[in-house]
């Protein structure tokens, strides 16, 4: 399923996204361009022409089921909407439908099967993985599992999780269900910067949804489900535009 | 300031509402009217005709402050748009300005002062001023002090709370500035069932609330207590006009 996860790169190349032998001298990086003046050079020193302008945010997406959070964010972006692209798809579950959505639309697959070793080693391959084709942003959408420090780590200030609840309430993974089951009479969807506490980091952006007296658990899904399609993508185009500050945990946005 | 604590009064005039010394036989009742038979009974027997409606929920009103959710119950009582009475405020304050707003509209006000006695005197203090003054439902709007199981007991299913925080979130004494602290995007108002655990009970209603980057703790407090003052009359309301079910602990809410 998937490409095959591969051993590390040269760095210079992970850096641009290209895997070893994905990319002959003169062809066109698809990954995205570090413009530092360094780079330019030793890929100079290769034959590769960097265009001028960079490249959209690329995205590396975390999922373990159907992935329609990936398909919304592939959708944005093929309808113009969403200025970034996804450099690859990553998924804990080899069956998991959304490694099939890479396919269909293209974008690298990856299964890392957490018993490749213990904690450690299934987070190193998780990071290596993104690091291998270029990624600048992780996003965790529907992702079933807690995230390593070492990707943490690995990508300062660059890891977003879809959360579906309005945060700090419902935390954990059966927020739709605790929410509904509490009786709240509204519940939503949170966008926030992933850290080393669950469910617990900087906030970017939140929809509130109001329970009905005729909503079911089914028909709250569905309602959390559409608006988590339109936010995650406007999460993801606010990190695109650098429209974001923090100060504090508070995630200060700036008008466009 | 108010009206002066007075011991018990027999319990047939509790249960109208009316205290010692202020009805002549004869009188029309001013509290709320249980009309079982064996009241009925008991009112004729010293002269008191009972009206053939039942008289509009009696509302006992516990502030702390200035009083402003008391002001909007007492505004949406005068529009014709909530079918309640404000029978008596109690502050746990002299100083509280809701009592000020309580004389200006007529309505009996009482100062309990917490230091009467031992937490349980002062509980006890609180009940009986409610059922001397015939409440059938207790309105925590803007009081400070958790109440007292003797009170919780007393009035079972029949104690609301306001809290200015999208519950389970943000709950405790000072929900606006947590919220506004811990960044969310999203917060709002809460009325719920009032039970023996701290902000706790089922759920009436919530409004959600978006925090926009041009708000600051102010802006969110006026925001707040703009939603609060419409959506503690539309819960009273609900209960005025029997419309809540509970199931569980999801309050439901039958159609008008």
């Amino acid at each position: 399923m998937g490409d095959v996860y591969r051993d590390p790169v040269p760095p210079f190349l992970r850096r641009v996204g290209v895997e070893t032998g994905a990319m002959a001298p003169g062809d066109a990086p698809t990954g995205p361009v570090v413009l530092d003046e360094a780079i330019r050079s030793e890929l100079a020193d290769v034959g590769v022409e960097l265009p001028a302008e960079p490249l959209p945010l690329a995205l590396g997406v975390l999922i373990s089921g159907s992935g329609t959070n990936l398909q919304a964010l592939i959708d944005a972006i093929a309808a113009g909407s969403l200025d970034a692209r996804v450099a690859v798809v990553i998924s804990n579950k080899e069956a998991a439908y959304g490694l099939e959505r890479a396919r269909k639309a293209g974008i690298p697959s990856v299964h890392i099967d957490p018993a490749i070793g213990d904690y450690r080693a299934y987070n190193h391959a998780i990071r290596e993985a993104l690091e291998n084709h270029g990624v600048e942003l992780v996003v965790m959408a529907g992702y079933m599992r807690l995230l390593g420090t070492e990707v943490l780590r690995a990508f300062p200030g660059a890891v977003i999780n879809l959360h579906p609840a309005l945060l700090p309430a419902f935390p954990g993974a059966s927020a739709i269900r605790d929410a509904f089951e509490y009786g709240v009479k509204v519940t939503g969807v949170t966008v926030h910067f992933a850290d080393e506490e669950f469910d617990r980091g900087p906030i970017l952006c939140q929809e509130a949804i109001r329970i009905e007296e005729s909503d079911t658990l089914e028909t709250l899904e569905e309602k959390i489900h559409a608006v988590e399609h339109r936010l995650l993508p406007e999460a993801v185009r606010l990190v695109a535009a650098a429209r974001l500050r923090l100060e504090g945990r508070t995630v200060h946005i700036s008008e466009e």
